[in-house]
């Protein structure tokens, strides 16, 4: 940030009068410009037949990460809620018809300033198409998943958890993921 | 947002390129500013004694809401996840001593624009004190508090599920309780 983006005069970075973090700062109109975490809401979408367990992912067509796979997600909107907004992601990035469930995880990410949710989300059938966003849309098992090629260490974390809780609590009442990832956004 | 914040060219408010909503956008260094919604953390600070339980309100030092009363909480910061940032606020507001706890609620006000997380803070001692933005510190049992007098629909919300909790879930495993707020900020 250069300039105030309400009055267009050159803006300082300085601490405010009774604030402890210096902000960006328009001395002619007096705006305080301030800068806060992004949320990014997702879903993990999942298909069950017989004992079988798989999920849906999107081999990414856009930066960052072109060309590697992610569970569908993206930054939240104005006027709509976190549960909305990944219904809407996956609808977008998938072309997926889900039933949307309770909030599984919740991921602190304060080396990019994002706070990622997941949101569990039963398939309503097996017809999906890539979106814009999106190269291909896959199911895979846990051991079918390129474990190698996914997105995001926050992706990796989540898709984890989820298989890890399908062997630990059957009934599928588990209790929210909280998670700080507080140095790798990408999977090494 | 009438400036872009890059360059001080005026800004068009239009629908990008493969975009489905319309963002201020700068025509001269091609800028798209996004709008997102913000995070408030909060946390709800209880002291147990025998069988009573008290939690500690803040009365408003600053608008909105001026003299009503409060959990301490605040917009989350860059660089600090969730749980650090709700502790924070604490610490700043109320001067309080907590461990922090699990989230709690996870509230929606797509109104305002605004995501709100409530986390459980047991308080180490009952020594606090009012910080700049807090007129008074008080601990407030079920019955004591004011509940005309609270300053929003999403603190009121918390309070209401803490107290309905503990008569409920004695072992303190509750789920998470997640929220949509979608018409009043300000209870009425």
């Amino acid at each position: 940030m250069k300039f105030c983006s309400q009055c267009a005069h050159p803006v300082v970075f300085d601490i405010p009068l009774d604030d402890t973090l210096p902000r960006y700062i328009c001395k002619n109109c007096k705006t305080i410009h301030y800068q806060n975490p992004k949320i990014v809401v997702n879903t993990i979408p999942f298909w069950k037949e017989e004992k079988e367990l798989s999920v849906l992912l999107c081999l990414r067509a856009i930066e960052p990460r072109l060309g590697f796979w992610t569970l569908p997600g993206g930054f939240m909107e104005n006027n709509e809620t976190t549960k909305e907004g990944a219904l809407r992601e996956t609808e977008e990035e998938a072309g997926a018809d889900i039933v949307m469930g309770d909030l599984f995880a919740l991921m602190n990410l304060p080396t990019v300033q994002q706070v990622h949710l997941f949101y569990l989300a039963e398939l309503k059938s097996l017809s999906f198409a890539p979106g814009l966003e999106t190269l291909e849309t896959q199911m895979f098992t846990e051991t079918e998943i390129p474990w190698d090629e996914i997105a995001f260490t926050s992706t990796r974390q989540a898709l984890e958890l989820f298989f890890s809780d399908q062997q630990k609590a059957l009934n599928g009442q588990s209790r929210l993921h909280s998670v700080d990832l507080k140095r790798l956004v990408y999977p090494t």
